[in-house]
């Protein structure tokens, strides 16, 4: 992991972009702390700059409750290179969109599954790489989307204690049958009048979790509207599991 | 209304047991507080003796927050005279769930529809009682079951400005259109685990609410498990609302 630029936010928080070997992500570390601070590491729908006012909005929230938070870009998003077979599933999605068609299960994993795959080993290597830097301390905990590498990564990474999980974006049938292996707390985001997400499918994910601590926060105000409560809700969870 | 005992629990928050008419009821306010504080009227399935252990956690609780908690005894419950025709219903109900039967729209109208009728006066009138009390203040909050009172009150009680309703009992048929009219903003707390409660009914109902700031929490433990965090998380919904 290479540091690349490095700034500090009004509020304290350093802001510091890196590359890890080609991938570009940002961690963000609390202005003071006494201690080594928990990780969150904060999943997306996938392009940096794009999200970037909202994750840093994440990333300060995260950094007053004392943790640090770090993102990744995406396998294919962003400035990192495009593919041409992910490129050609997202048209396939959008002209099954707009064309009102259900997307089926074929789609869904073509769309989804190798970006887990792709994905999954990279947030895991750079844990590797940002838990041994100075002021990050253990546990870790996932937050955000995409719902389907926060399962994954709840599957098979240790490392990470708690999760909140935003329920909003397409989950394969296979993913349904890992998240029955998922045992560690979650707390799961679903927007209850996101017109792009399933409903139904969400509150069968949410039964699905073999975790026995689990809690459903669904809220109103559309995908992209998670009242700025959850925000403080989320830092509540992480307190609980994370300290 | 007559005051009949007076008790300063430990946490310095001042118990006091009163009637209205036959009716008896508890009211909590915090052991400190330099201006009226908001007051939350707090719902349970009936029976205060039973409930009291519950019913003092949740007052502690609120008065923490700075709120001053009341309670009143249901009709037929508790103390007050017992209703033949109540006792008759609950008795055709506990043979329907011993026999494994389905609890039918007719049963649940005879179960619950005389309930609310009798005491959603009596709680509104114990606001009168209540909020010209030296201490007291609006705004009002209502916090728990029977749920489908909850509903009657957030309809009809314009002094009440934001609920916390449990959704873990029978609701006729006519509280769900009535729910439709409910536009204070809502938290609904639902037992996902809760055997005797039907978790799709309770989603339906949910749905239906016409709140425009709506939220669900729903989390596992049984009916009876509500975990700790939600008393935080209700403080924090009527700190939001109430303040």
């Amino acid at each position: 992991m290479r540091f690349t630029s490095e700034q500090r936010l009004d509020d304290g928080v350093l802001e510091r972009r890196f590359t890890l070997g080609e991938i570009p992500g940002i961690l963000w570390t609390p202005g003071s702390a006494s201690a080594p601070v928990p990780l969150i590491l904060m999943g997306h729908p996938g392009g940096l700059h794009r999200m970037y006012p909202r994750l840093v909005a994440r990333a300060r929230h995260c950094a007053a409750e004392g943790f640090a938070a770090a993102t990744l870009e995406l396998p294919w998003s962003g400035d990192r290179p495009r593919s041409a077979a992910a490129e050609e599933t997202r048209a396939d999605l959008h002209r099954a969109l707009k064309a009102g068609e259900p997307v089926d299960d074929e789609l869904v994993d073509r769309l989804v599954l190798p970006l887990v795959e792709k994905a999954v080993p990279e947030w895991r290597a750079a844990l590797d790489a940002l838990l041994p830097l100075p002021g990050i301390g253990g546990p870790v905990g996932y937050s955000g989307g995409v719902i389907s590498i926060g399962i994954r990564l709840a599957v098979v990474e240790p490392r990470i204690s708690a999760a909140l999980l935003f329920a909003g974006s397409f989950v394969p049938r296979t993913l349904f049958e890992e998240a029955r292996q998922v045992t560690i707390p979650l707390q799961v985001l679903l927007q209850w009048d996101d017109e792009g997400n399933d409903r139904q499918l969400a509150l069968d994910l949410f039964d699905a979790f073999g975790a026995r601590e689990k809690t459903l926060h669904a809220n109103m105000g559309g995908h992209t509207g998670v009242p700025h409560f959850e925000g403080d809700a989320g830092n509540r969870f992480f307190a609980r599991h994370l300290r």
